[in-house]
């Protein structure tokens, strides 16, 4: 892929360290090129490494003479991130033939460096001491509190205080809202014994976590995997997901497919008469975005390799009952996943 | 417009009071479908209004078999929305022609309703107490303090510790730092009698806010419009810009054009001899996005109209010194501009 374009924040992030809301990059022959508006100019210069700054102010123009003066045959494309309006802009009297490559740039993210592998751990240390953070809180204060009030104390403890951004609106679901894989808070209220669901993740340095813990309330509540619920349904239920995630994650090795990862939680659950109430995939990469490549899913073939980075995620929602989720995010280490 | 798709988050929402992540919403011969994944479908039959909610694990495909059975011959789209990859899903084998129409959700947002600037109105005060607030830290602790560390502090206290979201991540800029329209926060520290130039909106109810007050340094600092700098220049520039912001809103009709209402600032500026220096628009709507419609640059042609919500914010930088911008968010009502 020598020739190539790209216009989304990260994907420019990850070419050259910096990025606007306003540019193009632009990699021709070797030669790289990152072109945005004078709103930019000054710390464009100051921050975007191993390119060509060009401060423009109809960027796609600019482009397109660039691309036009360097006379190439091709030049690739997400056709997800580059819309109708850009592709119609773009490709207007060029003679380079577009030609589209999905997930271009989260292709070349999905082997992470160790300094990028060095951020996530950062943001999982962040994000892990947040939860027990929030933990604390519960004890004392939890009790009576809304979903709507501790989705906001979650936000609050997560991002000390506004200090971190999170990665996504962390979820905070109490029992029967748990049962929706993405609940957004309501006024339910937070009872002794409630089963709690929390999902959340923190950014450091643009880098994502994620990490999904459900545990049971109590004076003594933590989000450690070990929990003892009130009711044998829900007991019976975390360890069928615990096993699943846990086995996972051990028998992950690389020169698997991440399909044959998504099968080995699946298989337990189903196995266990589940296999139904688990809707969604496995897992997911995790990065600059928060969801990356591979997919843990049934479908993808992406042979697992050292330095990615993903969720293991299984879960079982009983619809107006509860949902178990538990959720770890992994780096490839020696052939082996490593828990972040 | 009879038909339309749409895809993104906050168009969607317009539409129907809910959104995910992954939905889309079709409008054919007033006939309204919401369509999303199962992961959403418990509220999306909570909260989505006036509309057949349709939960499908293929959007796309759903959507096309409902255009197909319609027998619509044209659907209008969104160019600068929808990407590459799904109008090619959408419109492969299909034989209703897709029109695009650029902003075709802003354009329909472009009058507020009285709801809408109840919550941008909301958005507002939340933002003003958050200056407040940050003006009486800055008086008591922000002597030395960095760009950075401020930059968290702004965050930390307009979002009342993390209850509410920023409509974008503030600009806590210092003299030189202040000439760059976009400043990304820096070591530098905060010094008596420094330029101050803070740029923060906060969210209500999804609805943005946006403000930005230029401020000197000292025991005394607010972000009232009366301010005394130490320096003739900087006073000088403050009271040219100032004239230009608030000559503009005083001068604010129904039946003016939006580029009207640049040139009235713009001349201004142009007079004091700053012109150049004056390098971005004078303002842009304001709602679910942070950037709506009207924009208030040399070249918009909109009606000025009852219920238009936009910023007026004109700035003047010079390079290498220190910037100024002033910028409140305002309503049009009764004919005439009245700050929010």
């Amino acid at each position: 892929m020598k020739n190539y374009i790209l216009n989304e924040e990260n994907s420019i992030y990850y070419e050259c360290g910096y990025s606007s809301d306003n540019a193009i990059f632009l990699v021709i022959d070797k030669e790289r090129f990152f072109i945005t508006d004078s709103r930019y100019e000054i710390e464009a210069k100051l921050f975007a490494k191993n390119c060509n700054i060009i401060i423009a102010s109809n960027l796609i123009q600019t482009a397109k003479k660039i691309i036009k003066k360097s006379k190439i045959k091709k030049i690739f494309f997400d056709p997800n991130q580059i819309s109708v309006y850009w592709y119609q802009n773009l490709t207007n009297k060029l003679d380079a033939t577009f030609v589209p490559k999905p997930n271009l740039s989260k292709q070349k993210r999905i082997i992470k460096s160790n300094k990028e592998i060095k951020y996530i751990a950062k943001a999982m240390q962040l994000g892990k001491d947040g939860f027990d953070k929030f933990a604390k809180y519960l004890q004392k204060n939890g009790l009576n509190k809304s979903e709507k009030y501790l989705f906001f104390k979650a936000k609050e403890i997560l991002t000390s205080k506004g200090k971190y951004d999170v990665s996504f609106d962390p979820i905070v679901a109490i029992n029967q809202n748990s049962s929706k894989p993405h609940a957004l808070p309501t006024d339910k209220k937070l009872k002794h014994n409630n089963l709690l669901l929390v999902d959340a993740g923190i950014k450091y340095k643009r880098y994502c976590s994620d990490r999904t813990c459900t545990s049971v309330m109590n004076k003594h509540i933590t989000f450690k995997r070990e929990q003892k619920f009130s009711s044998q349904l829900e007991q019976k239920i975390y360890n069928i997901v615990y096993k699943a995630q846990q086995t996972a994650i051990q028998k992950i090795k690389t020169g698997m497919k991440a399909k044959d990862i998504d099968k080995i939680a699946r298989d337990i659950i189903d196995k266990a008469g589940y296999g139904k109430y688990f809707s969604h995939s496995t897992g997911h990469g995790v990065g600059l975005d928060i969801h990356e490549l591979p997919n843990i899913n049934k479908k993808d073939n992406t042979i697992i390799q050292d330095n990615m980075v993903f969720t293991i995620e299984p879960g079982i929602y009983l619809e107006d009952q509860f949902g178990v989720r538990i959720e770890d995010t992994v780096v490839i280490k020696n052939g082996r996943a490593v828990i972040l």
